[in-house]
């Protein structure tokens, strides 16, 4: 089967791997010199290459082409979602959302959200390790914990929706065009969105939508979120 | 918020909850005689009743009224799955899985299959939280590992579907039809179906479907599979 390497150290044409990645491809996987391999640097550029130095600990390999992903990309997925108080399960989001697809996961601090920090460096981790399992080449963009006020300053100039269980006018995320080529989907931390944020969400022109008929946990409501998003990008 | 609690133990129009679930209610919710819950018992059925004796160890409660939830639904969604190596994946598929909503759960051993053994009782353990989190009255039917070929042999009847990465003609699982009342999907294991598999599948009329671009796990597969056919249910 595939594999890919991951690396962003790439210079005059020679990508050299990190210790990990080394140690994986040169005594996991037996490569030796000569031996063609596919490495990305999460930028949605994919590098063939021939393994020119075989050393377990920084192993070189010498560019032969580069293919570009993601060109018949539509929409461009931005999910801002409040960590949940498990790590494990932001963790799992992280993987799924990579492997289904995502391009921009933003964290956010809301009036319900219990945990207040998150391991930015630790989930760029699990983002690699997902994307070299899916082969995928583009590594999304993980920004750091803001209050759910900040976020929504930041994002003025893009078209938002919030996903909440307050009755009311609600339209299925699946129904809806989405053909903005910068929108944001907001998820809410365990206990909802309050009334205060979903007001403030309103006077700022984000639409309410739902994920259909099942209460779902917060990571899994990112997660169907992206996957909906991906089935538009490709239907 | 609104909660479920999970009894099956119900007799002359009185519900009563085992000792987790009386724990919860009555010393964790502080629930006390005259209170109104919600019972689910899995077939289907959401009970409301008054507790008539909040006793910590064995609750128990009055029906008022009994809801028929899951009248409305067209499709019985079943999953069959190799199942993965690392045990929490396996616990994680049935979590996502319920609360997005499946039927049943079959599970199977197919060549490259590394876990030759389920543990069942732990898995309906999960489905139970996954309902009562998810607000669902229908407990999914699980059932015990059995090779690929024994599933086949058992659903002759039924309208299969096999979810694979070999090359060839795949229908993507989303653009079918899929309107027949009882159907299965087909997961394989890590390192996918084994080549006769496939073609057993194919002799047993069978379909190759895929379910997207993206190289998904196990478990992602199996989640992505059942999100695809409720929102055929729904749509």
């Amino acid at each position: 089967m595939n594999n890919y390497f991951f690396s962003d150290i790439i210079e005059g044409g020679i990508i050299t791997l990190d210790k990990a990645e080394s140690n994986h491809c040169i005594k996991v996987l037996r490569k030796l010199n000569g031996d063609k391999i596919n490495v990305v640097d999460g930028t949605g550029k994919l590098y063939v290459g021939k393994i020119i130095n075989d050393d377990k600990f920084q192993c070189q390999v010498e560019i032969e082409e580069i293919i570009e992903k993601n060109k018949n990309k539509e929409n461009y997925i931005h999910v801002a979602i409040s960590p949940t108080k498990n790590h494990d399960r932001i963790d799992w989001f992280i993987e799924k959302a990579v492997e289904i697809g995502v391009d921009e996961i933003s964290f956010i601090k809301c009036e319900r959200t219990l945990r207040k920090k998150i391991k930015i460096n630790r989930l760029t981790r699990i983002a690699i390790t997902a994307i070299k399992q899916s082969l995928k080449a583009q590594l999304p963009k993980l920004n750091d914990i803001v209050t759910f006020n900040e976020f929504l300053n930041k994002n003025q100039n893009n078209i938002g929706y919030i996903c909440h269980l307050e009755e009311g006018n609600r339209t299925n995320l699946f129904s809806l065009g989405l053909k903005e080529k910068k929108n944001f989907i907001l998820i809410g931390p365990e206990g909802d969105f309050s009334s205060n944020e979903i007001k403030l969400a309103r006077s700022n022109n984000i639409r309410s939508i739902s994920l259909g008929e099942s209460r779902l946990r917060t990571e899994t409501a990112g997660v169907v979120a992206c996957h909906l998003l991906n089935l538009k990008n490709n239907g």
